[in-house]
């Protein structure tokens, strides 16, 4: 692995373990043995570092919004995107955590605010798609509503989990669980289809497939 | 006012501020004017200090669920408790944001989990009242789902707004929004009793009056 990925991947272990205050760019250098100067090569100050770590996080976003549902006309295909979302959430826990200030951190909080508004988006995207391809029978206040509370429920299980039973690692029962509780708010919306589709799903055959 | 609460008062405000490690009791005791000796006659550590905050915020917590919904035939009352919970959540948020230790802060983790298990079991408690008064038509999974989500809303709609859209100051019209996204979760499940008395309440003279 070159250095640079390296100082990287060390240094979002220990932000996302003590916080971005928790870890100095001296801990981190050390904790993957080369000196000061040669981090400093990569990184002049730990600003930088988490400038890249959140060039990173933008990325995984980029990448988790270019793939379509595997079958848009099937409502199951919906539940790849938050979970790639929960895992993308989980990976940058420390960067979900930091508050930017809007005066002294202009530029990543503005970053903030524009990935927060690209997953808003992208989950109304969805959901009107879910529309057009008759799975969700939905207004379009409807769409706005349930987009917010989709995006909210997205953006804050896992800080859910930990809050209510003070999870510290999260498993794939955890996302299976986030995944559930976005389904349940839809299920008023769904098409006779969509029902189909998700019985369909959870018959034992189907799910040992899919895995 | 006592000095003891000035110092709860004053503290308060600057963690809200700039987090609790942004605040060291000397600046707390020079910005109500008094000596160092006497801030610690008070609390002896900054850990006291929060401490004792946490109990106002328990007894804020306690207060907001010792009085039940005004009318508990009417499906409007019922918007008081996310109205007092955001309230709560904004006046105690250092607290909301900070994460504490299961093992080095063990007392104020566990009370953390007890303050949202407290907050949850009132909303499932109210969601059985609605129930049981014919305001709502939901199964008992039904409601335990509607409960998480609405926990999710009513936990995270402040920092939803604050992530999405910079807010740093709460006004009238961000509770009342809240309010309307959680209002929003519960229409499909609502009884025809209760779509009257929303649509008598959204009357321009009923509103008025209510003011």
């Amino acid at each position: 692995m070159r250095t640079r990925d390296k100082i990287l991947q060390t240094a979002l272990a220990l932000f996302n373990e003590s916080g971005e205050a928790g870890a100095s760019l001296a801990q981190i250098a050390a904790e993957i043995d080369i000196s000061e100067g040669n981090l400093w090569y990569h990184f002049r100050t730990k600003r930088e570092l988490i400038a890249a770590l959140f060039e990173e996080l933008e990325q995984a976003i980029e990448h988790s919004q270019s793939h379509p549902p595997a079958d848009p006309g099937n409502i199951v295909s919906y539940s790849d995107y938050p979970r790639h979302c929960f895992r993308t959430l989980w990976a940058f826990r420390f960067l979900y955590r930091a508050r930017f200030d809007m005066v002294k951190e202009r530029e990543l909080a503005e970053r903030r605010l524009a990935v927060t508004a690209r997953v808003h988006h992208h989950i109304e995207r969805l959901l009107r798609e879910m529309v057009r391809n008759k799975l969700l029978d939905a207004t379009p206040s409807e769409i706005s509503e349930l987009a917010a509370t989709n995006f909210i429920i997205t953006r804050y299980w896992l800080d859910y989990l930990q809050e209510r039973y003070g999870l510290v690692q999260i498993s794939e029962a955890d996302l299976q669980s986030g995944v559930k509780q976005i389904s349940a708010l839809y299920r008023p919306y769904l098409s006779t289809i969509a029902r189909g589709q998700i019985a369909e799903a959870a018959l034992p055959g189907r799910k040992a497939a899919r895995r």
